[in-house]
């Protein structure tokens, strides 16, 4: 299929990626605003996602309901993440409805109401959000792994820490908007039915005026402890390894990630086959590639009962050792045919296209085709990725364990 | 969009539901096979979800490993799932790699091998997934909520019994196998870039011979307790309400859940306003309409800190029994906007639609096209709803909490 992405990038710097779908009547936005959790002050770990959830409560012309109200008869189906470097806007609607659901998020990124008397009600459901993740041991273990892996901040969970939530003052989270929300470093994504000069028209109309600020992008600093254990009482014992991989933009990131996908993935990957099928030594495993711009590492995820968890970790351990002695043909033909199956579904999802552009411009500085995607699987072979894994074997472990008793870790 | 939906019943009852889309590259299918949990024998609760699992390691000329390798060299995106009904088997992939994967899963549903050397890992698998629900307070509540509002079997959980799962034979899963994987009854989606002589050509080939067999589907019996509370020791609550509905195919659905969509669904929703927005009481808190064949119910929950979960569960009954005071024009011209948006995106996946037409035929008899459910929102009036809501108001309510203490119910 034929498939053109086309981009700008306004004098102040926001960049806006467009890919015209002409097999579909809705189109979709994901805006990246680069204002997530790893921008939060170290004693208000939270404050991003707080200045998000305040933001969704009016801007512009319009009060919170008027601005729910709004969205909803535009049959908007929106979405709102805060990771480490962003915080992600996302909607998805029938085409023509694009351009007003645009007008309303422009108001929200530049003119939020941020309501005092709402901060309130705002604290209160992310402190629930924190206490549930108490209850959700298989999250938890995976939030405190990357919190050990990566280094402060970029490690920071976006959910923050209850006394931080707490200390968070109207002022705090208006000051963290206005030095953070600008439009150089901000990126669009908008994919589907969409006539590309007037989208980029409507944008500049919206945004073109918007002051780029200087932001500092925070330094990677010291990083956690590697063997960790955390008390829970429970008769399951949740697991959570990560080790260091290439980012995205590295040139070695598709070998790297191919080398996980043999690992994980697939039904005939190697941990879901000896740690689920063979040995049924648990429900859940998985093994996953996860970049940020400047470091990446591969995280590893099992959940089973306390008695089983040493075999568990003892076996996942010694899947991801073997992983370092190469991989076979046919594990690279079943996973070529199992990503170049999901490129499809992904070109068939204005909302994935819409997410999958602008993340490409945050790592890479341009857009990816779906047939350049096919390209570098395509062009991925057994001796590269088998050369790659000799250099760099999986090695180095952070492992952090959830549940009753800590486990023996041999292998890190 | 023109859009025709095609169907053919075979004499052995199997019926083929197709729907080419011509805007698409992928095809999907899904496959209905009537042996879900509600068949399972009383004493061996879980049942179907292993003969599920043991049914996909290895069919036909295929041991478990090849059968694997063969799906994923197809690209196919698959899942499983056991509901009270239907053990049901999905996959997407290329629409070229369509025949061949149904091949496949041809064998599946008549000639799996159901390995006795496996048995024991995929009960341990199992065992494990049902240990990880105590660790999931949230799936567990509603899970126990279902099992108490519809009579016995039609709310039993498909995760099974620790005793049960203990006791399974391997005699008892091929015992159940040959009772109940059968031609009559089982419904095949396919939705995507198809041709409809060729598919059900192939489709035929492949199951015109296989032989129909006379299953009495379960009555419902006995149902649970009303008002119950499950002792966890949390810091956290988990609030599940259920009450009384109109299953799918009857006259009144789209009224019943027209209101349920008022009540939540969206951002401006009165459970997500009332509960969330304003007093800051938790996190999540939904509604959805939960419909069987021949009964149906509406599903609440509320997750909350224990000290506020007396209050979560105050408001939101309040919110229930207000619901029966009617509904607004405002209230319902943002919900049709939603759910007209929504049926734009399904239309837009083969893998949605293949799903929705074989429900359609299982509860309807033929399947509903885009437009026709277009028209049924359409036609939905603030009059129609109130009316309904007038001689059906929430009522009878079933509540089950999960937490450090009970709750007082008043309004049940």
């Amino acid at each position: 299929m034929a498939q053109s992405i086309l981009s700008h990038q306004f004098e102040n710097g926001l960049v806006l990626v467009g890919e015209p779908m002409e097999s579909v009547e809705s189109a979709a936005f994901n805006i990246l605003v680069p204002a997530g959790a790893a921008y939060d002050p170290a004693q208000r770990s939270g404050l991003a996602t707080v200045t998000c959830e305040l933001a969704l409560r009016g801007c512009g012309p319009r009060d919170s309901r008027q601005f729910i109200t709004d969205l909803e008869n535009l049959g908007l189906q929106r979405g709102e993440a805060v990771s480490s470097a962003h915080v992600s806007l996302g909607g998805a609607t029938l085409a023509k409805n694009l351009p007003p659901a645009l007008g309303i998020y422009a108001d929200l990124v530049r003119r939020p109401h941020l309501p005092a008397d709402e901060l309130d009600a705002v604290r209160l459901v992310a402190l629930q959000e924190l206490r549930a993740i108490e209850d959700d041991p298989s999250h938890k273990v995976m939030l405190e792994l990357k919190r050990r892996y990566y280094p402060e901040p970029w490690g920071r969970p976006s959910e923050g820490e209850e006394e931080a939530l707490g200390a968070i003052s109207i002022e705090a989270v208006s000051g963290h908007f206005q030095r953070l929300f600008r439009p150089n470093g901000t990126i669009i994504g908008v994919a589907g039915r969409i006539d590309w000069p007037r989208l980029k028209e409507l944008v500049g109309e919206l945004l073109a005026d918007w002051k780029p600020m200087a932001v500092e992008e925070p330094p990677g600093e010291r990083r956690g402890v590697k063997i960790d254990h955390l008390s829970h009482d429970s008769s399951q014992t949740q697991i959570g390894i990560a080790y260091p991989s290439v980012p995205y933009r590295h040139p070695d990131y598709f070998r790297a990630s191919g080398a996980v996908g043999v690992l994980s993935g697939g039904m005939s990957s190697r941990l879901f086959t000896e740690v689920r099928e063979k040995r049924g030594l648990c429900y859940t495993v998985f093994a996953s590639h996860h970049t940020q711009r400047s470091r990446a590492c591969v995280l590893c995820y099992a959940g089973t009962s306390a008695e089983r968890a040493q075999e568990t970790l003892d076996v996942t351990l010694a899947e991801l050792n073997r992983l370092a002695r190469g991989i076979m043909p046919d594990e690279l033909s079943r996973l070529k045919a199992r990503v170049k199956s999901g490129l499809i579904m992904q070109g068939e999802s204005s909302a994935a296209r819409s997410a999958a552009i602008a993340r490409d411009w945050y790592h890479l500085g341009y857009p990816r085709t779906l047939a350049e995607l096919g390209q570098l699987v395509d062009g991925l072979t057994v001796e590269g990725i088998n050369e790659y894994l000799e250099e760099n074997p999986p090695r180095d472990f952070t492992v952090v364990t959830l549940g009753p008793a800590p486990l023996r870790v041999q292998a890190a």
